[in-house]
């Protein structure tokens, strides 16, 4: 397998487009041979559609299969659609339960037919098995291969079960020990079966405590936290019952965090993680349109507290020139406390128990950088306009709407939090929505009084 | 140990707080002693820093350490000021190689000198050996703790070797394959010793394509993009002599792969993912000031653009009103684009090669969503001031804006990365500057030409 590193993706891509471009289908289909499958997958999302669906057909079933399960949703929607049914049951019959199970939903119902024609009885029940839990749970992020021993062998006997298997699943760092009814009681490492003595009886070496299961209905969320705070490799997953239903790894708790991270960025504007870059262009738009006009309604409510001092505008000017300056300075310092609390909020850290203190913090540093910045904004403004009165209302105004901005930028996450709505997604909408409108009422306010 | 899931986080923390405040010490520690070091370190996190400086002597030297390792720098930071070297040593004294080479450089000068006299000479080799390595780079990322085997023997021989050793390293899912000279030959995956038969020469096992060395002056962000594409356990580190110094395991490339998301988020508002959120207020005050200045600079030259057209503005005060909705709608619009091409860049999807794809999709749709909301928001303007000729000037100037902020949006950020600019960092600051400029001089331009 050719290394993409040392060819660099830039490269490679580059190669790519312009065997597309000469019509070299053949010559590109034996480049992408050569890579790895989640090479390929990022290939095939850094590729306009066009040239996608050139290049699809060209693939290997097997490799289609696993670049399949890595593309985002978007990309494999479009992939899936280009396919016949027979392309569709060769490419997705070699992978895993968990990789299948996210892929399903998104088929045409005659694939799925007869993609379980393929399928023995047993694969066919993990199958639906893992269909049966939510797709962000833990039940929908388990696969169903795994080793299971019983707890009255010695580790002799657990080496020669395993010599009769051949092969253990990808990651299998410790195999699981059940009872006769199959219920979980308990994981024993693989590096112990290598370094104990092997009339060594297995029970004393089974951890229970350190590898407790997850429950199959648990949010991807927690999940990721636990592989996270106890450095796990894999981890069993059971049912209400206590029975061993499947085996979370790692490589899929990888993906759970890179999605989630994806998802706060892009959620702050209104995207989805799951967007194709190169999204048809009548679908980003509407897409976007959303957040376009959810802003625009906002911006109207803000501005039109600025009607309310329109006389006031009219006697001076210089306030229509400067009030995007206060509305601005508001907006970015509580931006900041917004981000850093939702952060707080997401990894666990800002609860209901510290946010008082936490507000306290922002508040004074929202005080602090309010008087250093109001001296500045009015001495700037003295400087532009010769006018104190003026001078003296921005600086007011900027002090106000940074404590403003502080307090609501602390406050609002975790109210939102608690109302069920995705700080990171609204947020920021709201958060310079009310420093706007306390930035122009301020300002214009205060300009008023001092004016008339 | 308590699983902290069940008692969730939030009691947790407010138990503590709760018994600090009532100067429980005893019960306070007795509370931490229960839990798992990366959840005190959470704990920790959590409290404000006057609470962290009373529970920190109650705990553990052994979790100390572990926490230490975990908290971020800031935290990492209060916490070893206030404690003396004879406590540091002790509670640096059982860490990983490459954990203690994360905190060294934060320790006083004495508590390294004590800390080194504690350690064996093959301990503080290593620890030097990572020291030479950069921080963010594999170097500094791996540990020294891997198991080595020659390759001309059995897999009976090494089984032997295991359980003479008594007990293998954390995620250990691969022993390295090495000659005389301690060069890297390959790996031989751990599940391989127990399916294959005692007999059989480890030779034809190892695996050298799958398994090729990380050199150690790699960035750890290319690491990251290896470990998740491959969905390794474990990888070896080679320095430029192919001699084999370390192992990379995937706990501390999750913790890398965190940090990068961590860092794309923050960074967007001029944050530090390593900031306590409870930092000290002054400092708090001083490290928001950069980018609140920054802001306010180029808040200053967008409003003298506006300053340009006061005589149109004092001719029409409709025109103060509106202008943040061109400017605002164009800042949405644009950011949208940003944040999708600069996850896209890093994330190795977008480059050079397809980067004109991209602007002509961007722009495409900017015209379509330019044209949508100028009708929108020109109708609406026509209802609220009932004045045409205003409603088609920002209708236009919507359009205009849209477009533009859409191209910016696409180019800018692969810009900066040529320019070795993180676009994250300065993206946003620079298209609202562009949008808001845009905005406002094409709106009063176009309402200068019309009304006179």
């Amino acid at each position: 397998m050719a290394d993409i590193k040392q060819a660099s993706f830039e490269e490679c891509l580059q190669q790519l487009m312009n065997a597309l471009e000469a019509s070299l289908l053949e010559e590109a289909g034996a480049q992408l041979d050569e890579l790895h499958p989640s090479e390929v997958a990022k290939l095939l999302e850094a590729l306009p559609p066009k040239d996608r669906s050139l290049i699809w057909p060209r693939i290997k079933p097997r490799v289609q299969g696993e670049a399949l399960k890595e593309v985002n949703e978007d990309v494999q929607t479009q992939l899936i659609d280009e396919m016949s049914v027979d392309a569709l049951v060769k490419a997705t019959e070699g992978l895993d339960t968990d990789d299948l199970a996210d892929i399903v939903p998104n088929l045409p119902e005659t694939a799925v037919h007869s993609l379980l024609l393929t399928l023995d009885y047993k694969h066919r029940e993990h199958l639906k098995k893992v269909l049966t839990y939510p797709q962000d749970s833990a039940g929908g992020l388990m696969n169903t291969d795994f080793i299971t021993v019983r707890s009255d062998v010695t580790v002799r006997t657990v080496i020669r079960y395993l010599r009769l298997l051949k092969e253990m699943p990808v990651d299998t760092d410790k195999v699981f020990v059940v009872d006769r009814n199959f219920n979980y009681l308990g994981s024993l490492h693989v590096s112990t079966l290598l370094t104990e003595e092997p009339e060594q009886a297995i029970m004393p070496l089974v951890s229970t405590e350190a590898s407790k299961p997850i429950l199959a209905n648990t949010d991807e969320a927690v999940v990721a936290t636990l592989f996270e705070q106890r450095n796990l490799i894999s981890a069993p997953v059971v049912d209400e019952h206590n029975q061993l239903v499947g085996r979370i790894t790692i490589d899929d708790v990888v993906d759970v965090i890179r999605d989630q991270a994806e998802h706060s960025v892009m959620s702050m504007v209104g995207l989805d993680e799951e967007e194709d870059v190169f999204a048809p262009i009548v679908q980003s738009t509407k897409r976007r349109s959303v957040w376009l006009g959810v802003n625009l309604i906002t911006a109207f409510i803000a501005v039109s507290f600025i009607a309310l001092f329109e006389a006031t505008l009219e006697q001076k000017i210089a306030l229509a020139i400067l009030m995007p300056v206060v509305a601005s300075m508001g907006g970015i310092a509580g931006t900041q406390t917004l981000i850093l609390v939702t952060r707080g909020i997401a990894t666990g850290r800002v609860t209901t128990a510290n946010i008082k203190s936490l507000i306290n913090k922002e508040v004074s540093v929202g005080i602090l950088n309010g008087i250093c910045w109001s001296v500045v904004i009015a001495v700037a403004t003295f400087y532009w306009f010769d006018d104190v009165g003026l001078s003296v209302v921005i600086g007011i105004a900027i002090i106000v709407n940074l404590i403003v901005a502080a307090f609501f930028g602390a406050f609002l996450p975790l109210l939102l939090t608690k109302l069920k709505i995705d700080p990171a997604l609204a947020g920021g909408v709201i958060l310079t929505t009310i420093t706007d409108v306390i930035g122009f009422v301020a300002f214009l306010g205060l300009a008023a009084l001092v004016l008339n």
